[in-house]
């Protein structure tokens, strides 16, 4: 669940949210979004947690790389209904990983 | 909930870590440790969720500032046991805040 990232540099890009009490597709979506993102050129992991209160951190080779992934369709569709109908606040932060060390290894 | 952070730069301090079964003091200590790091220099906020896989990320106004808390007695006492019986695996990332946009404001 502790995503794999390689060396720093790279980025990651901190999604808090907080949800609203709607369900409509979210659950669905969710894993949708999860399942496409994988395939994203640039990709690296990404960890996710929470309920009502929600974070996740996606991991990233370059700016360019989550420039392409904010814009892509299926995610831009999810980020509207983000804003629409899921969240009733939402904060992004694109931030650079400069250096990092774990527990194990 | 979500942290009222000022304009960027600023930096992030990214902790994803994976829960052993042992309470042994667990939620006092983090209770403690969220208390103390309001008082800490340089600190700007923080966000954390999780159960069995936490996500906890705090953010501040430079490098030194986190160096500084990392080496807090209290916080060095909470690493050590973190590492000896409440964690089976975490990571942490220090990054910096280059860029934030959010829902509302």
């Amino acid at each position: 669940m502790i995503s794999k990232t390689p060396v720093p540099p790279y980025y990651a890009v901190i999604f808090t949210a907080i949800r609203t009490e709607k369900e409509e597709g979210y659950g669905n979506a969710v894993g949708e979004i999860a399942k496409l993102v994988k395939n994203q050129p640039g990709y690296l992991g990404h960890e996710s947690v929470g309920d009502r209160f929600e974070i996740t951190v996606s991991y990233w080779e370059s700016l360019e790389h989550i420039k392409q992934w904010k814009l892509q369709t299926d995610h831009l569709l999810a980020q509207k209904k983000g804003r629409s109908t899921w969240y009733s606040d939402y904060k992004v932060r694109i931030s650079k990983v400069e250096r990092d060390y774990q527990m194990n290894n």
